[in-house]
């Protein structure tokens, strides 16, 4: 086994780390039981989704596949709580079908299986010995980024120089999901550097989509997106920087919550000396019951006890429901002005916003004049330590830096009076910004998340992205949340509609736009999930829960992930 | 009219930048009426507190030093709202009363007198005509540190350059201020830089004591502390960044809020990329009653739809009121173990914590292990631009540094990387002294303010000053209030008391003892006024709050200023 360390394949002599690789692929595979393994012919010629091979491949009981394909997390609590059936049986099914989708999409990093199926035991044997669970997540296996500290194994993060320093100690979060009795069993793929939307790295390579293993998991979450997506996870937690959580939920048709700084406990929120963006934690789930269920949970437990970011807000329920007395009055922006969306995603807004306006909700047209400067002041913060960070990373052990990531060069280094600068520049922007968001009267902003549908590996890096769609929300530090709303259709979204005439006249913007525009290919993307981002404001993130469920329920009457 | 722009006195020449200050202090005498000046004679020789000029000059009616000598700020409130005075009248005496402060003690910076009246003849026709207040602070005067701008007026925060610079805008908490109602009339003085516990600068002078003359007021907050001090003001906004608001509120004998960053909107608080401290700002006044009605109303005002770093959490007035089911389980520091406080202030914390005891409230030592640690961290954050943002204040008009100060120099200038060490080293100490904090079970702390009574002026800087008392409180990012409990006492504050044995066998331990150890003189300190501190943890200005209530009830059978 060699890597390829170079998408281009220039390089293709082994380089010096390869042996870094292959053994923490080895120890990786290794911690995979045989049984669980798919047999060498599925895995040479498989199918494109997923979730087809785990259905197919007998490993999992019926219940198994049941109890997995859950959406709504309440379920499974109430399950373990009336003991009809014990943390160890769901552990147990989790493992396998996290076990299968690594085989098929490679969404994991580390995997403790064994560890996990001890806990089970352990918190089985609490609530057969006292009677009571010992949190609102008692015996519920949850998944987590490669990005949080989990004791006793490797917080990669993608990078070779990062392999076999096992953390010492738990991440806020994580040590929070175990106080409320959560399982953890494995933690989930990025990309190098986390600063693109397709999750690759040296270390465990790429990762790719739980519902067509031609395409992209999205990033960074990208590895947690495919897992939960495949259903390998009911709850996977995620971090967002400029739509870590969100890109990867679009492009697998996945609830999620984006929250404000502070809202989820998550030490490295406070640590972005050398981004200058607040990075967040947040749910990622198939129901956004599952991802609401979370946020209240997690916010039940004090979490300001432990993390000393954490900002002291209890979930505010009565925020997070619809309002009763009126309809609601709604932004949207169907189209930013700098990438044009494509087909699929342009529908999948016209029909969210048809249906709200169908039900009697008032949606207004949004004056985007803001989300440039908005977009490049964010790219300026990211970019300001000039790559040093990432390149510090690279020099453990000589590994190249994947080229096209949002990452800076000597070129974008600012100094210390131009880091207050743009500190200031970007205060003053949020001002500005929450002035028309006030004045507004919006309860959220319905905009994509994404202008495409779906990529094929490593082509992301040569698209000069536009990150504006999600990337705006962090430098203003706004909540958001996914919602699946449709799937791409060969037969609605190419040539003859209206809205493909459209389309093949659109003049293009930009290279970005031009990327975007080329890439489109509806038979590729036919059947992918496209989601519609509610942004609820700064500590919105119960007002976009709330909209969210009005979109939810006028758009997918049956459940969205069955 | 010469600057004296050294306070040893070595450079007398005139400097380049005399003429500015003299045209600035021109114009700020100007705009004090002729009939509200003191007779040359009183100033040559006068006494040596504000109040009693202010009581003795005649220049305010009886009914004027009642309404100004007010300590709870809804009694004033009560007055306008029910029409038993107008704005006008209230205002008139605040400005009468801030302008005799001004020429004893130099709290002011901007003195905008007839904006103010006429603002309060607005706010009196608006109620006379609708009966209806525009706001809770309706037609009341409210000071301001000159640290906000005041849209029309300087920001000079004393630096010589950034003279006859209007300010544009209302910094955010301005135009609270404004929209709840209040009367806006001066801004208070603050030393150059904001970096010492001395409020002198070039521009406008010395500010001292609002009870002796002889000392100063304290700093950065200073002119604001000697204005509300000699009832110039009944509610002060200060801002504090390692003691600014509690150091001239201790001085003072004042009731101040200090909170975690967030709570009371200002910009400021999120740009601190020179810092890595984030400056909070917060009320002073005389009664803890007046900051209560400030917070509270302030966060009615939904600041959050004006500041981008505003944190939606209403007062939680239930948190701010005592337990009535227990009593409380505090905390208390005596002695941080670097500067042995001076004999008043220790007598202050025994009585205090006394009287916590004898009614039945439990008070346990503090094991303050970790202090020493975050006040060195937080003394590397301040450095860390290497005093480069005052340097290029001071170029403006080539204005000298103010020797002393806690401003870098080029050896503690910080690059990029270590600036993120510091800040993981800053977030590792924040969750070690939380889980202290969390552990201990405390309502809240007890400690000092300061460990000393009062400074001649100019002498801070001489100090070595140790500001531990205070500054480890804005690296945690911990709410505190102050609290007065008493007065430095001829009779037992000095030699001969069995607290004085102590003092006088007391061992120096480092140059910052040494130094506050022989500014000791209970006879220039007789009366002064002591406070002690109550930390209320992260986002616990509530818990502080009803801590401090019962301190204050305990110590202050009487009002402490009357």
């Amino acid at each position: 086994m060699t890597i390829d360390s170079d998408p281009k394949g220039e390089c293709q002599q082994v380089p010096p780390w390869n042996n870094i690789v292959i053994q923490k692929r080895t120890t990786q595979l290794n911690l995979i039981p045989e049984t669980w393994r798919l047999p060498a012919e599925v895995l040479a010629n498989p199918p494109a989704s997923s979730i087809e091979i785990i259905r197919a491949s007998g490993i999992l009981s019926t219940k198994e596949l049941a109890w997995t394909e859950t959406t709504d997390i309440c379920d499974l609590v109430s399950l373990i709580k009336t003991r009809s059936i014990t943390s160890e049986q769901l552990t147990t099914a989790f493992c396998k079908r996290a076990a299968i989708s690594q085989q098929v999409n490679k969404c994991l990093t580390e995997i403790f299986f064994e560890r996990a199926l001890q806990r089970a035991r352990d918190l089985d044997e609490i609530l057969r010995r006292t009677g009571e669970v010992v949190g609102p997540l008692h015996g519920v296996p949850v998944s987590v980024k490669d990005r949080f500290d989990v004791e006793g194994v490797d917080t990669t993060v993608g990078w070779v120089g990062l392999t076999n320093k096992p953390a010492q100690s738990n991440s806020s979060v994580v040590q929070l999901l175990e106080s409320m009795g959560a399982v953890l069993y494995v933690k989930t793929n990025v990309p190098q550097s986390l600063m693109m939307s397709d999750s690759y790295n040296h270390v465990f390579g790429q990762s790719v989509n739980a519902f067509n293993h031609a395409l992209i998991s999205g990033g960074s979450s990208g590895g947690e997106g495919a897992l939960v997506g495949s259903r390998g996870s009911i709850l996977g937690v995620g971090t967002d920087i400029g739509g870590s959580i969100r890109v990867p939920s679009g492009l697998q048709g996945l609830y999620s919550i984006c929250p404000t700084t502070g809202r989820v406990p998550w030490d490295c929120s406070f640590l972005h000396q050398h981004y200058l963006i607040p990075p967040v934690a947040g749910p990622m789930a198939t129901s956004l019951a599952t991802t609401e269920y979370f946020m209240e949970s997690l916010l039940k437990s004090d979490p300001w006890n432990i993390d000393p970011g954490a900002i002291p807000i209890p979930w505010r329920k009565e925020l997070a429901s619809p309002p009763t007395n009126r309809k609601l009055r709604l932004g949207v922006v169907f189209d930013d002005g700098v990438v044009k969306p494509q087909p699929p995603v342009a529908r999948a807004m016209r029909e969210t916003v048809d249906a709200l306006r169908a039900a009697g909700h008032e949606v207004i047209e949004w004056d985007t004049t803001l989300h440039v400067p908005a977009t490049n002041l964010w790219t300026k913060g990211i970019l300001a330590d000039g790559g040093q960070h990432c390149h510090s990373l690279c020099q453990i052990v000589d590994e190249p830096l994947i080229e096209g990531m949002v990452v800076g060069t000597e070129k974008d280094l600012l100094s210390i009076q131009e880091r207050e600068k743009l500190e200031e520049t970007k205060y003053a922007l949020q001002t500005t910004f929450l002035k028309q968001w006030v004045n507004s009267g919006i309860d959220a902003l319905l905009m994509p998340v994404l202008p495409w549908v779906g990529y094929k590996p490593k082509t992301w890096v040569r698209s000069k992205q536009w990150l504006g769609y999600t990337a705006m929300w962090n430098l203003l530090d706004y909540a958001g949340v996914t919602v699946p709303v449709t799937r791409a259709d060969r037969a609605l979204d190419s040539a003859g509609g209206g809205l493909n005439a459209e389309w093949e006249g659109h003049s293009i913007r930009n290279e970005s736009d031009a990327f975007n525009y080329l890439q489109y290919d509806i038979d590729l993307v036919h059947g992918m999930p496209i989601c519609v981002q509610i942004v609820g404001g700064r500590f919105g993130e119960e007002k976009a829960v709330a909209v969210g469920k009005v979109v939810d329920e006028l758009m997918n009457p049956t459940p969205f992930h069955s």
